[in-house]
């Protein structure tokens, strides 16, 4: 721990926010904000980085179409048009400026009266809060996750989505019965860390991806199943690597299209190709999907030809961590922080101020979540 | 019970088994069987009814064009034509005779050496067993259920598909924490008994039906509510009873099509009326919706426009059974015995002899499984 005073952090801060209006643009730009003192179980923190996950597009953007976007007459900020059925899915938050940003990283500058906001002084943390795209933010303690010494703000900006996620993508699959997992998109960030996370704990992992280099980059890091969805031999490769790693259940980031119903009918023939009494309600063995994304807005089509012993259903890591409990949440954090230069490391493509976060050109880049090309906001540039 | 000795059962019986075979046609034949000799957990019954159940149907004709039957060419049966997707999904049955009738009633005329099987002897029973349509049948006593004193077979005949998946939904709604339900053919002979046990424990039950005629039907019966998915106000009407009811589950015999999607996307539409933060990931509600049966064969479509927070699934009766537990099923079949001419009742529209079940116009009238006209199998009727 740093013992070393820090400057009192400003009274005022740059922030980005995004607005939805009736008229169908979303509106994000940069602006002030106040930063409050810290109460008692709070700090202070001078954002060093913040990464843009796929997750924190919708907020930023509500489902706009990029390609429309332009640069504001004025303040740093851009504009774009949403459909219209995205309108209606913002109802809920027309006219309101939201904050943006899930996870980021920081030093801490100023805390409150309690010992624990006072022992955090100094210190590197990364940080949950949905507003991370700020210079400086005030929040409670138990949204920081100090980090081992040596780290750099950088290598904490993104402790909690992604690796929270991979962690309770294994965590589910164990507790949910099973012993080895699918994910739909495996040379995304997210499953680049799963894939480091399940050669670790010795899980059973099918890799899907879309592309053959694709295929090259995960077996290039030790990944013994990767199946690519563009090949003609994609449903063989699915059933190969599924019978070899006993897979049954999924973790789906598309959504849309026929690929859940595809993994659940493959995961049936797997299971029945072993023989046993015919059953016209199919196999005894539960497969499961959960869909944790929508990068396919299309509908999700099931044909059903996968038995009675299925399920499908929507999965969010808020939702997971509190029906863990808090000591075992606890005890993944704890277990990000220690390996949050291995396992847990993201890397990132570029670097944007907050000035170019709401750049149009580089909005058109950032958005479209290129493998390899993931921003990270770094608010104290400019 | 009876204490009146009973006759010998004869060495064969008479019994219904149907075939498919790769050519694409299923016949459904009355054939010989032989009559084993009770072991000693064992009982011989009379069968005297067996109900012909929406869940027979695919035992009994494999997914066969039923406007293709025509009468076999000499010993009592009926041929009919599958599409070539049906023959592949029987591809495990192919050329196996199987029996059919999921279960019936009857009186015990031979028993075991047991003590448990020899007091059953003269008893009229339920059973349960996958080859009812016969007229005598050696099965173990723990697949019959024991009637009180006056019930006849007729009344005992349907005394678990129905009766066990109606507890079984209701158990399977307290066990995920709702506290009301919806039925997707609440004019079903499962629909109305749902709807007499609903009743009988104080829970929401929503009644979704297809005709106007089958709204009355319902609320003549005491339902509170009822919406018909032929009119325009369906939506609006779904949404008054779900908020009425407060049901976040749903149980659906339909399976194909958007229905199940608009089920998930109404409750979800009235889990956020109160109001509460915006979430782009949507209520917080979990909705539930197990397809229990495929009257649309088409595909599932699903629309997620219902936040995060959903499942779907397939829900069976046997895995429900063996999920509670022995001690737990053997409650809810008790309840069924007690209750069997009241809750539990079911009611027929005609009555087939075992050569009837086999005779094309009588195939033709009962594979349509429409409402109030619920076919019983008599064995002893020549």
């Amino acid at each position: 721990m740093s013992t070393e005073s820090e400057p009192s952090p400003p009274a005022t801060s740059l922030e980005v926010r995004s607005t939805v209006t009736d008229d169908g643009v979303v509106t994000m730009a940069v602006g002030e904000t106040e930063v409050p003192e810290p109460a008692p179980h709070e700090v202070t923190i001078r954002i060093e980085a913040a990464p843009i996950n796929p997750s924190d597009l919708g907020t930023m953007f509500a489902g706009a179409d990029l390609s429309t976007a332009i640069a504001l007459d004025g303040p740093a900020g851009v504009q774009a048009t949403l459909p219209p059925a995205a309108v209606a899915a913002n109802a809920g938050r027309l006219d309101k400026a939201m904050p943006c940003g899930n996870e980021g990283a920081g030093v801490v500058v100023a805390a409150g009266s309690s010992t624990d906001a006072q022992a955090m002084i100094g210190r590197t943390v990364g940080f949950v809060s949905g507003n991370s795209y700020a210079q400086f933010r005030t929040m409670p303690i138990a949204q920081c996750l100090p980090m081992p010494d040596g780290i750099t703000p950088e290598q904490a900006a993104a402790p909690f989505v992604n690796p929270l996620t991979a962690l309770g993508m294994v965590e589910t699959m164990r507790d949910e019965g099973h012993t080895a997992l699918v994910h739909t998109v495996g040379a995304s960030n997210l499953g680049l860390m799963l894939n480091r996370l399940c050669q670790a704990d010795g899980v059973g992992l099918v890799n899907i991806v879309r592309k053959p280099e694709h295929v090259e980059l995960l077996r290039g890091l030790g990944a013994d199943h990767v199946v690519d969805s563009s090949t003609e031999s994609f449903l063989d490769d699915l059933a190969a690597a599924l019978d070899a790693t006993g897979a049954t259940i999924a973790f789906d980031a598309i959504g849309g299209g026929e690929l859940a119903s595809t993994l659940l009918a493959t995961m049936e023939k797997v299971a029945s190709a072993g023989g046993g009494d015919f059953s016209r309600y199919g196999s005894a063995t539960h497969k499961q999907v959960y869909i944790y994304g929508g990068l396919d807005r299309s509908p999700t089509m099931l044909r059903r030809n996968f038995g009675m012993a299925w399920g499908l259903g929507g999965w969010l890591l808020r939702p997971f961590l509190a029906r863990i409990g808090d000591e075992r949440a606890e005890q993944l954090r704890q277990r990000v922080a220690d390996e949050i230069t291995t396992t847990f490391a993201s890397s990132y493509g570029h670097r944007l101020s907050l000035a170019d976060a709401v750049d149009p050109d580089q909005v058109k880049r950032y958005g479209q979540m290129a493998t390899g090309d993931k921003a990270l906001i770094t608010p104290q540039a400019s």
